[in-house]
Order: structure tokens, then C-alpha cells, then sequence
């Protein structure tokens, strides 16, 4: 029935795959507004479930909104979400005064305070000096060509990846990145395949693209590469961001590194692997990216957002050949390219191994700063706590036995000065985030707070609880 | 049938109608690859009109490759051309070395030369001592608070437009403006109308977010608004380029400004203004941008690509406030936001007024460059000649008696080291130009060409014809 194909024995359960299944063909207007489900013992016998299965699936749906019951005529497809009017992943957060705020826990934001601005102004003049008035036109969409040189040399530096300059891109950062890659893959029309729970630009993309997809859980190993392997449709792409999963902290095992890059291989997807946090390592040795496994089937993002500063905007990938042309058709469409001055600056700054140096002093910042917040939770949470996440990046997840961290607790926090990135409670509304039992889980990043605030910052985030 | 309405009386022609009708449907997926069309007698019956119409109508379908005639069957669609495989335009010019050309007459490139670079850096220098630390971490995606209010006071002084900083919206240029645009209203999932001929970018992104669009005949005064009003669906949107027609050079009349106006107020679209070349005007006087007239009807789109320099990557657009929360949040998931050191120098520089000293200066430095052109043209060329769009911008539209134009011509001026846009014969495939007899008009930019260089420019330029 609607060409649904469950797989029995997948370590997704039926419920879910079920449930996802009919999502997509909601989504996808298959299921129109106002059209009337099978009945769960219809719908039942058709797939060889039991009711209870189908009865849970539908159950999910009304909770989320995307079907509604009505005495006597069963479960009804809601107007609203229907393919015309999708429903968006609402990610915005409240307009809130921030200048208010006494402790930021807010993940993804990178300590500036110890970049050498004056270093960089002394490259900036260099740029004031020695730029040509030919690059200051209309220049290559694939981005200025000393810097992808300089790109391809660092990666070869810090991860050890043999890149030649022809396949670096520059972009203007990971979600640019992550739009386009969905944008070439869209044409396959198959599922694209993300984690559970996920980078929520990722999952706005997915939905206001119109795309199937699917989402696999996240555990200690990272994304679960069985359950792909057992996903029973074809597939164009996977989002992995193996070094430091998002958010939840875990660090793609080798076994599984291996295991995906194969299943590519084999079922003829690619995987956009976002090397987020993959700078910032604590007790651990690199690891080795997915994209040195296969070229052909990695897509490699990297950003400077983190190692040197948000505003930069300059971030960049490794394309594999078959997507060069089309990328660049993209970008000049899009946006063009990236400005001229900082590219330029950049290539100075990498040039002479200044990038070494400041990810080097950064990795001591972010360790330092991460021993502190943990022997202050420790010192200051009475409760059972699980540590995750707590070898690479800039954030960790702390799970809390018995606590449930609602909406109203981040209020609160936001009323006692406190800032914290909603995850996953407001972000992963819906078929993001699958269980409710991740509400015992705080997401805490470090890299904005200060090594003296940190004890008090703690403090008061216990006193909260 | 298929629930396609022609409009008697109206400009566009009931050909044209139809075939627009039906590229849409194959384009929605309504028609499917390998379905089969009604027969001539058929539709011609259903619609109530001649047969002869449909003929032409699925004639030019044939041509363009969206459907084929079997024997005995009819017209099939084709399967490339259905939804699953939209087409896409084809706008990427052939891999060419440029360093090879001497004479540059491609459309859009300013005159970089005579920008102030030394001044410009000083203000570079300024930003490196003036910044603060907070300004390189994650800043609003609205854009940089000094520039927007330095944009709305430079508004004021250039176009008389009264705009408030918090209706300005940096970009990185009018492509990403559109895009973002598009998105905007394409939940509506009405008509989109564009003009014919019309810039490319516009093109290629209504065709990759499936949009239903319309084109609409640009003459002497630019989009032809009473064909607007006569088609009979509902409309989303209209772009236009009304202070110097891409690529025609023509200028939107005063008596059609008003009357698209307020058709969008009647029949409830939004205008997108592109004011392209509006900086560069010779013998006339500042047209009052369709903005001043309905703000809340007209987003309004400006870049500094041209008056500045294009690498800059910086533009802005007049954003009605209905769109404000959903522009943010969509910035926020695509690219965050502009670069910051560039933001925070041209405003130093307009500031200080140093744009508007630029600006002027430029007015002269093109007036001359044209007026060389004009003369060469007519010496060189000895047939009959017309100018188009000779009132503004960076290019001109000639049309030569009796000539044709073709790619066989474009590729001779390339081997003669002569640069030319294709325009229209290479980008504006398919539905996007519609008369065959556009092929004597030859669009020349005059940006890129040296004072100096014109004559022997155009004199190349004669000898190939």
C-alpha cells in the first residue's frame, strides 16, 4: 500500500520506519490534505504488522500534528501539513536580548578573545599591498587559487589527507556547504539520510528542499551504519559529522568509519562528512577522515568559523570530479563566490603556518576549559551524571539522571542570565529527534565562557535544576 | 483540460499561452514522461481554438525537445523533459581562456581601474584598528548595523528613496538576493513572472525551484505591464529591471511604473526591483525607484558589484517587514551572514561620502566610453544600425539590419580574441526567449573596454560580420 516496504529486522523498528515512511508520502503529496488513512487493520494486514504497530505509527503522526482522528471516519491527513504548505522545523529561537546575558552556554561559538588580531591586521595589510587589481573583478566561482593551495597543504599538515588544489572549493561556511551538496543530489530523487538527533540546518534544508529522508540513531559509535545498511530504499546521501557527532558528542568508531564508506560504495551514495570540531582533540589521536578512504564518494566539509572566527565566513570542501562543474554552475548562480580580501588574507595567514600555531594554543584553551566545567559539575550537580562527548570539540552533552530539561527549564535558565542552545527540545520537533528519553541530556558548550566564570556559571545552572 | 485558461484579447499570443501552459505541466510533473497529449483535434476542441494554434503551439514543444511526435500515437512527452529530469538552462559558457581575448565586450563588468584602491585601503586600515573583538564572532544576519544606516542615508542622498535601517538587508549580491527571494515566496505556488528577455540567474533559479513562471515581452519601455494584467492566474511575483532593461537597455516608462504597482497591489504579488545600473545614467534624469511608491509591495534590490568592485560581494535589499522574520531565518540556515571586515570599511567609506564621489566620477568615465562606442559603431558598421539602452547602464543593445547573429558568429569573435556575452542565443534557451528574430541584436558591454581599445574594438568587431 503506497509502496511502502518495511524491513523486519532492522534496528529501526517497524513503528518508525513505518511512521517515516508516511511522513514522506505526506510530505511529498502523496497524501494529500484532508485525505483519509487506511484504517490501522487495513493498513495492518496489507504490510503483515500488527495493529498495535500501525496504531503506534498513527499515534506519533496526530501527536506531531500531521494527521488528525475523527469519530467515524478514521485518521485524516491534516490540511496544514500537506505537501503544499510543509510543515518547516521551527528553529528560530525567541528574539531575546543577549547583551543580557551573564553565562554562555550556547554551542558552537569559538573563545576569539585569544585569536592574534594584530597578527592577522599585519596580513591584512600584506593583502593591502601585494593584491592584484584583476582579483578584485569577477573571479573563480571554485574560490581564490593560493588559498586552495594553502588548503590542500594544511590538510595535508594536520589530518594527513593527500588533496590536490583542483578539488578544494572554497565556500562561506558549512551551511553553505551543506545546501549546495543537497542541491546536487536532489536530481536522484532518493532518501538522504541524516543523524538522529542532527546539525538542525541540516534538517531545515532537507525539509524546505522537499527531500525524503530518513533519520538514524545516534549511539556511543556515532550514526548506527547497520540500521543504514538495513534501510531498504535507495539511497543519494548520508550527513556524518564523524569527529564530534552533533550534538551529541560521540566519535564515529573505525569499525563503522569503514562499514559506511563501503555501504557507499556498494549502494552508490555519497556521504558529506562534516569535519565539525575535527580540529579540537583532547586523550585522543587523529583520526582519519572518511574521505581518505574513498575521494569519490566524500564529500569533505571543513570551516574556519571555529578554528579562527565566526565572521570570517570562509569555509571549504573536497568535491569529488563528477560534481565540479555542476558546483561552480551553482555558485555562480548563487552567490557568486566569496570575497576577495579575506581569501587573500587567509592564504598569508596559512602561508606561514600561523593556522598551526592558533589551533595548537586553542586545543590547550579548550582542554583547560573543558577540565574545568567538569570538576565544576561534578563539584556542584549532586545528581548521577554521564559525561558524552567529552574528547574532541567545543561542547559536551551531560546526561542527568532523573532530570527532565523541558522548555520551561531553559526559560528559567534564560531568566537567571543563563544562555543554552535548545537541543533538543525546540530544534528537533517532530521526525528529528525520535525519543523522549533525551530530555534527561543538557548540551553545554564552553568555548565562549571564560575559565573564571566557569565555577559560577555551573554553580548557577545547578541551583536551576 | 489539464485546467489550462487562455486569455483572448490579451498581448501574449494564444500560442504562446498554450505552450507556456503545457511546459509547466510537464514541469509540475502533471504530464509525465512518456504520457500521452491530447491530439490537436482534441485540444483544439476542449480549449476553443483552432487546431492551427495547438499545432504551433506543440510544434515549438517539439523544437525545444519537451515532447516528440510517434506515429500513430500522437505527441509523447519526453521522458528527460518530465518533472523527474526537469530541464535546466544552460547558461555556462564553454570552458575558455580569457587571458587569450583581447577585446572584453561581455555584459556586467565595471571599470575597475579607476577605483580608488589606495583610499580604500585606508579605510581597510581603519577597520583593523577600530574593530571590536565581538564584531568577528557570530554577528545578526540582518548585516552589520553602521552599513544598513549608512545604505539607508547614501538611498536618501543618491535615489531620494526614505528608507529606515531596519528595512535594509545586506547580501552579497542581487543573485543571492533572488534566491532568497524566490524562496520566499514560493510557498504561495502561484505564477512567477519574469521578463523576456530576462537575466539569466532569474532563470536558471525558477526552473531549479520548479517554479510556474510566465514571460513577459520587454519593448521600448520595458516590461510590457498590460500583459501582465491580462494573465489570468494567480501571480506570486514579477521581476523587473526597470532603470535599464537586462538585456535590452530598455527603461521602465513612468505611466508603466505605476500601473505594475498597482497591479500588485490589486492582485496581491510582490514586485522585485532590480535596480541594475541604476547608478549610471547619461542623459537623463534618477527615475523614482518602484520602491517609493509601495514599499510593502516591492522588495528592492542593489549591489555594489558595479559601483564599487564585483569580488566586494556585498549588495542590500529594501525588504517589506512582512518578510523580515523568514529572510533572517533563512540567512541564518544558507550562509549566516557577510564577512565582517568589508562591511565594517565601505561603511567607513560611504561615511565620509567617498561612494558618492565614485559614483560621479564613473557617470563620466562611462558617459565617454559610450559615446566612443556609439561613434566607432557607426563608422565601422556600415549597415543600418540601431541603438537600444543607450541611456544607462554598462552595455548597449545593437541591432543590425539584416544580420544574424548566431553561435557560429560568437564563436569567430572568440577565435578573433573578441569576448561576447551569448546573449540571447546560449542562455536564453527553450521559454525563456521567444522570438527568432532577436538574433540581430548584439549586445555589447563597454565596462571592461579601454578608452583607448574602442575603435580597434569595434573595427574587429565590423570585420567579422
Amino acid at each position: 500500500m503506497y509502496g511502502i516496504k518495511l524491513c523486519r529486522g532492522s534496528s529501526v523498528s517497524l513503528v518508525k520506519q513505518l511512521y517515516s515512511a508516511l511522513i514522506n508520502l505526506i510530505r511529498q503529496g502523496e497524501l494529500k490534505g484532508q485525505e483519509r488513512l487506511p484504517s490501522t487493520r487495513e493498513l495492518a494486514k496489507e504490510l503483515a504488522v500488527s495493529r498495535n504497530t500501525v496504531n503506534e505509527a498513527y499515534q506519533l503522526l496526530v501527536t506531531e500534528g500531521y494527521i488528525y482522528s475523527k469519530a467515524g471516519a478514521g485518521y485524516i491527513v491534516h490540511k496544514k501539513c500537506a505537501a503544499e504548505e510543509a510543515p518547516h522545523v521551527c528553529f528560530a529561537e525567541k528574539e531575546r536580548n543577549y547583551h543580557e546575558i551573564e553565562y554562555n552556554f550556547s554551542l558552537g561559538i569559538p573563545d576569539i578573545h585569544a585569536f592574534p588580531f594584530l597578527m592577522w591586521n599585519s596580513y591584512q595589510k600584506k593583502t593591502l599591498f601585494q593584491f592584484k587589481k584583476e582579483d578584485f573583478a569577477y573571479g573563480d566561482p571554485q574560490g581564490y587559487l593560493s588559498l586552495r593551495q594553502e588548503i590542500a597543504k594544511w590538510l595535508f599538515r594536520s589530518r594527513g589527507l593527500q588533496v590536490h588544489e583542483e578539488d578544494v572549493f572554497i565556500t562561506t561556511g558549512t551551511t553553505q556547504a551543506i545546501n549546495f551538496c543537497l542541491e546536487l543530489l536532489k536530481p536522484l530523487q532518493q532518501t538522504f539520510i541524516i543523524e538522529d538527533p542532527c546539525y538542525y540546518p541540516v534538517a531545515h534544508s532537507l525539509q524546505r528542499l522537499n527531500f525524503l529522508y530518513q533519520s538514524i540513531r545516534v549511539d556511543e559509535e556515532g550514526i548506527n551504519v547497520p540500521a543504514i545498511k538495513d534501510y531498504q530504499h535507495a539511497i543519494c546521501g548520508c550527513y556524518v559529522t564523524p569527529s564530534h557527532q552533533f550534538p551529541k558528542g560521540s566519535v564515529l568508531s573505525d569499525g563503522r568509519r569503514a562499514k559506511l564508506v563501503k555501504l557507499a560504495e556498494e549502494r552508490d551514495f555519497y556521504i558529506l562528512e562534516d569535519d565539525y570540531d575535527g580540529e579540537f582533540r583532547y586523550n585522543q589521536t587523529a583520526l582519519t577522515p572518511l574521505y581518505s578512504l574513498c575521494p569519490e564518494r566524500v564529500i569533505y566539509m571543513g570551516t574556519f568559523s571555529k578554528t579562527l572566527f565566526p565572521a570570517l565566513r570562509i569555509g571549504f570542501i573536497l568535491l569529488p570530479k563528477k560534481f565540479h562543474a555542476q558546483w561552480k554552475t551553482l555558485r555562480s548562480v548563487y552567490d557568486r563566490q566569496n570575497a576577495i580580501h579575506d581569501q587573500i588574507t587567509l592564504s598569508f595567514f596559512m602561508q606561514e603556518r600561523k593556522i598551526d600555531v592558533y589551533i595548537k594554543k586553542m586545543n590547550k584553551v579548550y582542554a583547560k576549559k573543558l577540565q574545568i566545567l567538569l570538576d565544576s559539575l561534578k563539584k556542584y550537580f549532586p545528581q548521577n551524571l554521564k559525561f558524552l562527548g567529552v574528547n574532541a570539540g567545543l561542547h559536551i552533552a551531560l546526561q542527568v539522571t532523573g532530570a527532565k530539561f523541558d522548555e520551561k527549564f531553559y526559560e528559567k535558565c534564560f531568566e537567571n542570565k543563563i544562555a543554552l542552545s535548545f537541543y533538543p527540545c525546540k530544534f528537533y520537533q517532530k521526525e528529528f529527534i525520535t525519543e523522549q528519553n533525551e530530555r534527561d541530556i543538557l548540551y553545554l558548550g564552553y568555548g565562549a565562557l571564560e575559565e573564571t566564570q566557569m565555577g559560577s556559571a555551573v554553580k548557577r545552572l545547578a541551583s536551576l535544576l
